[in-house]
């Protein structure tokens, strides 16, 4: 079985283990855990920004940085798409007692006056204020589509114009970096917090890190207390972390060609509708009318390829645990259904 | 000055003045206000309902009625120009915890099919399940469209199969009745509660009453305490409210003609680019390019003529306060404008 | 029937409904409403204070104003018998996401001291930091006892040195004002804002008041906009208040002699097993053990006198409607009891 | 430096490590991590209870547990010194909108009569009603004390009567087993959800499980995910947990001996004013007026002895890293300070 379902589904390598079963631990709740101290420091030097914090999952680092960042009976804005509106259980109001201002598109991505038409501000005391502007880098529901920082920066200057805080949920931002050939550093002056998975394409079993300015992560570390995201000897999934920035980045590159190798026998295969060029990891496909979408799973499955429903339509998502070979293999099986 | 920015702004009549002074009052949180009580009874008659609650504003009877059927990280089903969405300052996230799925079109309503697509279950953990259904009736933000119940029964149906209540804010449901020719007991029946206001079009100065069953409005009745709405002597402005109820319905079809009266003089005045022709009391119409939203406000005031700016459009409601003579007036002045 | 249960029960004199009837109201949304202006400015005039809101209940000025001091995950410390602890529906937590840090006494006043030994800060993260320091005079649940102004300095003066704003339940602080001969504007020195209740000794139906800052009153009105507290022409019910605040302050003295007169019959009588002596207008007493509390109310309910159970007390509370023959009458029955 | 500030300083051993080393895993978000659903079971089994979940930390399980017990606007019955009370963030009304009414004693225990005199019912509006006991075993705060299933079953009776679920927190409920001989088993039928901890005396470097039946499990898994901690391959770190529910909790009674011997060197020693006799693994001893509690907590640094500050007092906690010199030696270095 080829599992396509996410790239959360990675097993850590051998190697990883390894890095992980030697970590030197300490008691995090006391700050004495050195793994997680030098993953958080090198993921905020890599950033350019002032300061870290690990947690266990990128909804934990998404939803705080939210908390963070407003107080209750505030506005979010986003997309309609966004993983904090749709795949996160309603924790933004949760949480954080905010509601989202949602902005439709058909990549996941906006623009400036997107923005700027929905911003309230506090004199009206009918309106939510808006207290956050939360941009998502790949946008998965929208099939990873990228953001270059060309088309972040007036979204930015908006933020800065109305004194209202930006966040980028960048669950996947390493994916878009190796996309557009960007750097996380031309991200870290963007944005006033961001947040990154370890557990997605870079391949580390557990672990997202929210960064921002020295205050923020202050206010950012109570709140992961009061959720319950504070652990004790977590260096050890640190370890895998440190690992991942260090060493997985580069192939990303891998994941994106095995995507448009994927994509171009999806379109040629019977089961596909219609389907875009993948722009990183995720190829999502309409599958033909001819059958309902579960059957198109089964049917895959049976040929040995494990797929995902979003919406109506079928995502596959490459990641590091996948051969040349089995990538062939995909390719061979989808042309011939 | 003739003031059209809204119905709430209707002065209490001397007769009504008169049944407020004489009515019986008592301690309503003890349960002692024959007032409010004979109110709370003659409404839930009208709409064939087993109970009411008395409340200061519309905006807590929405939210009374939000927070009594969701529970926090829950979704609520409205429309994007919903009041509960727009002008309660946040609300459902605020008091509920709950998040928004809006639906878009050009009048304010929407379909059954609008909603199942959006209805999420309590199986995937990543959604929050929807919990509520909102309808707005009369839309205000739509210029006063109006639902017949022929188009909320489908709605009513899809919240029956999937188990989810509908709750209907009905700030002003009676010029929505007048306008089709239904009655409030059509009503009782589409909904699991149901939000009126007194103090819109019915001209009564305080007050709103939120309707359901029994065991909805004992809910209710400890939502009002802890949000502070619980009242003492509150058969005084009951008094008003009961006043309009029995006296002030059946006029509401002289708001309805004055507004169309509005409408056709607005439609030859210079300073309207296009307005549509109103269902209920509210006029709403684009101004013309020329000059700014505000200009035209203060234009218009200069000549004796309140209006209030609703986005990029201008709003002109009819109620019980304007005479033949001022309605008369305001055609002339809008004409030669 | 005498009924002593509480003097929230009051009926409204016939000139404080007179002034009701004659008084200008306006649409207090649009912050048009002269009546409730004109009773606002009295009041913080009254109490030297920046500002003024009124609203509905004292619930909702208790709540509008723990909400605009704090932030979720915070504390409130406040004397264990506190109305805003016991008697709001636990809304401390439920309108500001708020925990109470309780001080235990006999009277329901407490010292400098005791509040400093609960104090949290910020720095471990474990804690939740105190934001509110919350004092209610007279204490309701304490059987209306008094703090002075000298006891409350040392407090004010602990929350300025931890920067903890601080917060006076007032719902009867003319009581203790009349009691203690101080003035209002002793009081709005001493606390960042304070909550009235112009319905309870006061005598008017309806409302309360919050006072504060221009800066603080600003937040509070956002605050009761989404709790669902603002009103349209409540002039009408704000002119109750403003005749209370005008008229029926001088005659709490009054009162509280008659509940030291109620206070010595009770102490000879039959059914009485310990008073205390009442500080103003409310008798708290412990009855004979030989038959449970609710028999002892009935009984007295068989004379024409109505009390209330108090945890395992009856309260008496004495105010404007109790005629000097009554007071009598129910002195005589008691000591017959 | 011999570290007695707690037991959750553990560092994990080498076979620990290997057995997280070796470990299957999987996308717990799909259901499909082995090691994870290994332990759900296992624990689950031990305390013959019908499912359990895997997070991140105890503050977690207890979060999870409260919200899931309860709806905003509730009240919590705890002991005041409780841990979801004190070290939490405040996360009872953060999380849950609940507050909490605490008992207070010099044990951190309390009686089943403590608990019915708290009970607040639904009927009267202005009381937040109970919707959760929690009892804490053992209790941190009083230092270790232990409480036996004699001690629970009045309480858990309280709780059927009136139909109130219990929640244990557990954190170190197996070094309370120890100490009286009883098993999980014995607990299980006790109370409707328990959290223990692993990264405590079990010693694995992060976890906890949160326990109880089918359907409190599935609205606890939505909690989890809403808050953050639902993560992926933690089956690396769930192996800890296994491997100490396996091997590590007949040893607690070591840990107790260590205290035991502690605690005698302590009563000897002249910086000890007053001690108690400890009940598990944790010594809290008054230190003598002679110099500020700091200023003792440096001394015994410079000795090589760390202890943590608890209130007043100094606390030290034995854990399965001391080896028996190391104790031999702290007893020396205490007689001799």
């Amino acid at each position: 079985m080829i599992d396509y379902r996410s790239d959360t589904v990675t097993q850590p390598t051998p190697q990883m283990i390894e890095a992980m079963s030697k970590a030197p631990v300490g008691d995090d709740v006391y700050g004495e855990d050195p793994t997680i101290k030098e993953l958080e420091q090198y993921a905020a030097d890599l950033f350019g920004m002032e300061n870290a914090l690990f947690c266990p999952s990128g909804t934990m680092t998404n939803q705080i940085a939210i908390k963070a960042h407003t107080t209750p009976g505030k506005e979010v804005i986003c997309h309609e798409w966004a993983h904090i509106y749709n795949y996160e259980g309603g924790g933004v109001a949760f949480n954080s007692g905010c509601q989202v201002r949602p902005i439709s598109s058909n990549d996941g991505k906006f623009k400036a006056v997107d923005v700027e038409a929905r911003i309230q501000s506090n004199t009206d005391i009918h309106a939510a204020p808006t207290a956050l502007i939360s941009v998502e880098n790949t946008v998965n529901k929208a099939g990873g589509t990228v953001w270059s920082t060309d088309e972040v920066k007036p979204i930015t200057r908006v933020g800065q114009i109305h004194n209202i805080p930006l966040h980028l949920d960048g669950a996947r931002l390493f994916n878009a970096l190796e996309a557009v050939g960007e750097t996380p550093a031309d991200y870290g002056k963007l944005f006033n917090s961001i947040s990154i998975c370890l557990s997605k394409g870079l391949g580390a079993p557990v672990g997202s890190l929210l960064l921002g300015s020295d205050q923020f992560i202050t206010r950012a570390r109570r709140i992961r207390k009061v959720m319950g995201g504070g652990m004790r000897q977590a260096g050890i999934i640190a370890a895998g972390g440190l690992y991942a920035l260090k060493n997985n980045i580069d192939r990303l590159r891998e994941d994106r060609e095995n995507a448009i190798k994927i994509y171009e026998a999806v379109k040629e295969s019977a089961i596909c509708k219609s389907v875009e060029k993948p722009q990183t990891n995720i190829v999502l496909f309409e599958p033909t009318d001819d059958k309902p979408l579960n059957a198109v799973l089964t049917e895959m499955e049976k040929y040995g390829i494990k797929a995902s429903p979003m919406g109506s339509k079928i995502r596959m998502v490459t990641h590091l645990n996948h051969s040349h070979e089995e990538i062939v293999r995909t390719c061979d099986i989808l042309r011939s259904l």
